[in-house]
């Protein structure tokens, strides 16, 4: 198969494969209605540090490790790591995996970070740079609300609009070899400001930037939505899942029985409190890993677009009364065996 | 010409073209020794903005402004834009590049940005994935020791270790035509952490990082370090490259004779009272663009080897307690033409 490349979207001259995926949450995310699914839970939001943030750092390494074992190589067979989060200069992922000792690319999407993982990854590998290559995502509730939000001590009250950040991490294994669940397409975003200024919104503020990238991935390969069995945004939650509906629609494309949102089906929002939904880079991590994944994997599902969203705003930029700009990352999944079961 | 992928090291199967770069910087550095260099100077460090950090996105912007003229081609004609910074949640690149319409993968490596974003950017193009690339990396004094260390208002005493975070962006034009100067090969770094915990001295904490990307490169290749012309690296100043030295000759390769830093490069230790020399993201990339650059281009140089250098910690991580763990990502630039001239 040629490499295609057009308008912001490449389609491997291979399928890129999904050798293993790993996920590791909290004890609110074990909760949810994917609770039984998550590989590892930890309970303790600590993980037996200090800080929230070297707790987050706990996740990230053992999502690696998990990842490293459940795709049976060895870290040395990585040839190069790729990871984000969303603390302060990255490190979440950085004290985390600074032991990894392989060729580390530090990557900042917010939390889109796992959709330019697994892209920049796929590139590496279907480029020939690559044989294998493992991409990781970290984020934790108290780490994000210190960093983003007030201190938990404060006690604030979460407007309705507000999103629950996920606590814990997700790694992909990715390799040239050929696996039944591989990476075929990437649709990289562009950043997209539509002058949203509330922190606590952050479902408005990534829904234009998910619109874009959809709309410019299913116009560059020229595929209806129904193409995918699911078009599967990050952490947009309830409020910015309809928005997005709607922004896409206007552009001829309606997604609606296709749309499916990992901040959604992470919480169960009446009995877990937990507002507009899920957030957090380790949102689309975790659910991917555990669940689109696993569905893949066992032809329930055969062909999916994954967009991982970001907010790209710091505590600064907002205090600073600037607006919030996104982004979006696609990357199209497919079970190559082909053919609903 | 056939890729070559060996240990950290890829040798590109053609040449990626570097089409132009672009500088500009603050007042400071225009006066030193390489300020009748830069593209365009702005003395005002806060460039007509309200804040800090806003007057450094106005860099970023600038530079890739400066830079797409320079390169003949339009916004329009690049496939990607990379880019990174040191602020908190990449706010400087992010801010300043929103409005660029183009695919944008945010990358943080601290001061490593360049080498990062030039790394990749090399890749997508030599693995078939872009026709143009641009690679952007800002900082700016103000907002890094905000940032970083106190505010400046305080009149903090600078220790002799300390160095100077330049004010300033560049860009680099990356193209798959052919040009005079092209990257050759590029080595990822690994990242290293001695155990160093002083803020204040970001030389120390780089070196290992450093001398650990340079001998990989070097055993990788196979090439002595008299390869090059020149093995360029970020930031290290005075106090980091004599520690480069020793622990390069270590490791059996003597770069004495053929190492630079960007650091000492851009400022008079002497005459304007900058300690251990110059830092930040834009430090390197304004002494690559502007002055090796415009060397290799003339043919007075051939070959380089430039080695961008981060120091990957935080505010929080430092207050934690935490080590500085440190990256250095290498990329070879040659004049194609051949010949000292």
């Amino acid at each position: 198969m040629e490499k295609k490349v057009g308008g912001q979207t490449v389609i491997f001259s291979s399928p890129v494969g999904i050798l293993a995926t790993s996920s590791i949450v909290g004890q609110k995310e074990s909760e949810g209605p994917l609770g039984h699914l998550f590989d590892v839970v930890e309970p303790d939001a600590m993980f037996g540090t200090k800080s929230w943030e070297k707790a987050e750092s706990k996740f990230a390494q053992a999502a690696v490790s998990i990842c490293e074992k459940k795709s049976g190589l060895s870290m040395a067979d990585f040839d190069y790591v790729i990871a984000g989060d969303l603390l302060n200069q990255s490190t979440g992922s950085i004290y985390g995996l600074r032991n990894t000792n392989r060729p580390y690319f530090g990557i900042f999407g917010a939390c889109s970070a796992m959709g330019e993982g697994m892209s920049l990854g796929a590139m590496l590998i279907d480029g020939g740079f690559a044989q294998n290559v493992i991409a990781c995502a970290s984020s934790h509730f108290c780490s994000a609300e210190k960093q983003f939000r007030f201190p938990l001590e404060m006690g604030s009250q979460r407007p309705p609009t507000s999103s629950w950040t996920v606590t814990g991490s997700a790694a992909v294994a990715l390799t040239k070899s050929q696996t039944d669940v591989a990476i075929t397409a990437a649709t990289t975003g562009k950043m997209v400001d539509l002058q949203i200024k509330d922190a606590n919104n952050m479902g408005a503020a990534m829904a234009p930037a998910a619109a874009d990238t959809i709309v410019a991935h299913l116009k560059d390969t020229q595929r209806p939505p129904k193409y995918y069995d699911a078009i599967i945004t990050g952490d947009l939650g309830y409020i910015g899942s309809e928005l997005l509906l709607q922004l896409t629609a206007k552009e001829g494309y309606d997604i609606s029985s296709v749309h499916k949102d990992c901040g959604i089906e992470i919480f169960d929002k009446e009995k877990q409190n937990t507002n507009a939904g899920g957030s957090g880079c380790a949102c689309s991590g975790v659910v991917f890993s555990a669940y689109f994944y696993e569905e893949l994997k066992k032809g329930a599902i055969n062909k999916i677009l994954f967009v991982p969203t970001g907010a790209l705003m710091s505590p600064t930029s907002v205090q600073q009364g600037e607006t919030i700009p996104s982004i979006a990352h696609a990357v199209a999944i497919e079970n190559t065996q082909g053919g609903l079961v």
